[in-house]
């Protein structure tokens, strides 16, 4: 029932927020009466607010997927500790729209992106948390992967998801000193990367990510953890 | 589970965009303090914002059951690129609240006008473009015909459905430069035909556009994909 | 399926009215410098704003019971006519926000009220518009008063309801001629019967309301109609 | 079918209060052209804002345990009392927004802590309520101890969890005629405690409010009610 109620809970706070960021893109009021040219310059100021809108929808979407996959895949019972990690994750993902009308307005702003790249950095880095804990706590089952349909390398894979979602965050953030648009690009990057399939694949190959040795005890969690509790509960 | 969250997820996006179009229709404030005659005079200023709240409604409507369909009828399974593409669909119905303020304050603007048609365009399109997909796609599984209980006309209708999407709008936006009342009164009855239960029928017939070939791979598919399929899974 | 997506975008977007209203009630921004006294003066003006929050709730709560009933208890089935009526319903509804906060910021306004009060007017005219298709419709299969639980008095009962959110609010139309303040109390006195337990069968012992003959085909209906379709399917 | 629906309004209502707290939060308009330092200034300004946000949705957070607890898991059937009950819970909630740009707008002020406190309070108190109140009705069918996985100190600790909400508010109104910061500190505490897993068990020890005796009727119901209840239906 929990376990129910709370993916209610983060499904609607995603749909609003995805929702939220356009709210930030308002009507143009024109000062000096009507007219087709004015109107059209008000718009087109909007136009960093609508690809800021467009970038935060990605990155959401994004972490979505990753929401999905630790609490309703991965992470088969909760505890309060697990379900107080959800809503710091919830938390970070409602300052998006806040983060994202930032960036839309100050594009040309180190002090914005720096903001919108820490909130980005912040989300990958809770996800990366809240990841270890579903494998390290003994209180929560979490599916195997044989159950999640994963071999060896989507392990991998994930972890450098979140690397992406991480590192790429804070390049970004060293980039704005010398160019924010610079920023806004590898933001465009990155959120492309999470989001094509197999991209996370290429992009592991091609960087020789997929190459990490990921510790032993995760190999060992994924495997074994889920029949040692089986047989407890 | 994913299947269900995403649906959720959805259905949160279309009920708050129902409610937000509202939003932008903001109680008049009279700077010459109250009287019930400037009130009067401000709230009828409002007229335009409240036929276009209900327009993009019935056009919201409209797609919610495209969506429905698409995503909870046709397709039987997902996989990343069709969730990629739900969420595509979402962002695009998410500035439909934006581009009905738009299109309330300034119904005598061709831009408002020709913004707001293309803005439906793309999501016919877009909507279209999922169908195809859902279709073509060896790893997705569609519902046949006949567990949709769908003749053959209906596959036809469907697809004049997302016709009057594109093209009604992409006329809407011609006719913005001769009238952009025309343009509106054009997108009203193009809701209408896509709400009215056995319009798009009614339609179809009288523009002979039940009358299609349809490419011979859609009745193949519809008929025979899901038994290949079923045999592989 | 329909169905349950259909429950879960009308409860999102009740959901979202219950919230979107208190959207209106403003922080006040002080002009003249913080103080205590300057913040105090500034909220207590927007006391009825809180009032009209806690009225509309209250009629929305009553009306969201209304939905409950017609669309998870009553009907069985869905058709697209079913559909649109419930989306025209969740628009009306949808007015809300609005029309609390003009209410709350002119209460003393005739326009306010009456705009206000029309808007509840119409609400329970569409729901019992939608009551009268459920019953009528052959092709929506009802719940009958067994499945209900249901005794021939409680369909007179619901009746009744219908007609003081009709009845009441016009004579709130009515009232605002002589006095806004006595249409608020009249509709606080509506929401109140339409809200607490056993209040609307008070009501109607008191009015002789109870003693109503109602048309002979609704017996007919909630008593046979199940049955002769339960065959057909 | 209606507590279904219940919970989904009522997550509905929780998602979107979390997401709109954040609203309040809006980005700097620099009058004077954009500079670095001018945006750096404005955003530092909306710190306030930011942990009211934090504070809120802690708070908020740990009364949608509180709402899961009494409805998904205590009460086993509804009445019109008890969902009306939960709608003014949720009224309740809805108004944390404004309470919170309230509180980060003027956090110096008594007036913005007294009415946040006793918000707080109020919806503790109303929490309460809704215990009692299954507890003590004979038509709510409530779950017992053995099902709740709960031992007689878990009754108790919820107790002290209503107390604390309750009574930590109130301290937090007394304190603010001599600091506000201290009432802001005090009610972050609160919501640690109410938060971090274990903290209530540690406090009630700490407190000795673990020696509190209960009335006998409570346990009694806890124990016996259900069997009775269940030979009924």
């Amino acid at each position: 029932m929990f376990k129910f109620r709370l993916d209610a809970v983060s499904d609607a706070v995603f749909g609003i927020v995805l929702t939220l960021i356009v709210i930030e893109i308002k009507v143009p009021h024109l000062k000096d009466g009507f007219s087709e040219y004015g109107l059209q310059k008000g718009l087109i100021a909007l136009l960093p607010l609508v690809g800021a809108y467009f970038l935060s929808v990605m990155l959401v979407v994004s972490y979505w997927y990753t929401h999905n996959f630790l609490f309703s895949l991965m992470s088969k019972t909760l505890n309060r500790g697990l379900m107080n990690l959800n809503f710091l994750f919830l938390s970070l993902i409602s300052l998006v729209p806040f983060a994202s009308a930032l960036l839309g307005e100050y594009p040309q702003s180190k002090t914005a992106v720096i903001i919108y790249s820490t909130l980005i950095a912040t989300i990958a880095l809770s996800a990366a948390y809240i990841r270890n804990y579903i494998f390290d706590n003994p209180n929560i089952d979490n599916a195997n992967r044989i159950e999640l349909n994963m071999d060896e390398k989507d392990l991998i894979y994930g972890t450098v998801r979140l690397y992406i979602g991480l590192f790429g965050s804070l390049i970004a953030v060293a980039v704005s000193f010398w160019s924010t648009y610079a920023s806004i690009i590898l933001l465009i990057i990155q959120a492309l990367i999470l989001l094509i399939p197999g991209a996370v694949r290429l992009f592991s190959k091609f960087t020789r990510l997929d190459q990490i040795k990921l510790h032993p005890k995760w190999q060992e969690y994924t495997e074994v953890k889920q029949k040692v509790k089986s047989t407890k509960k």
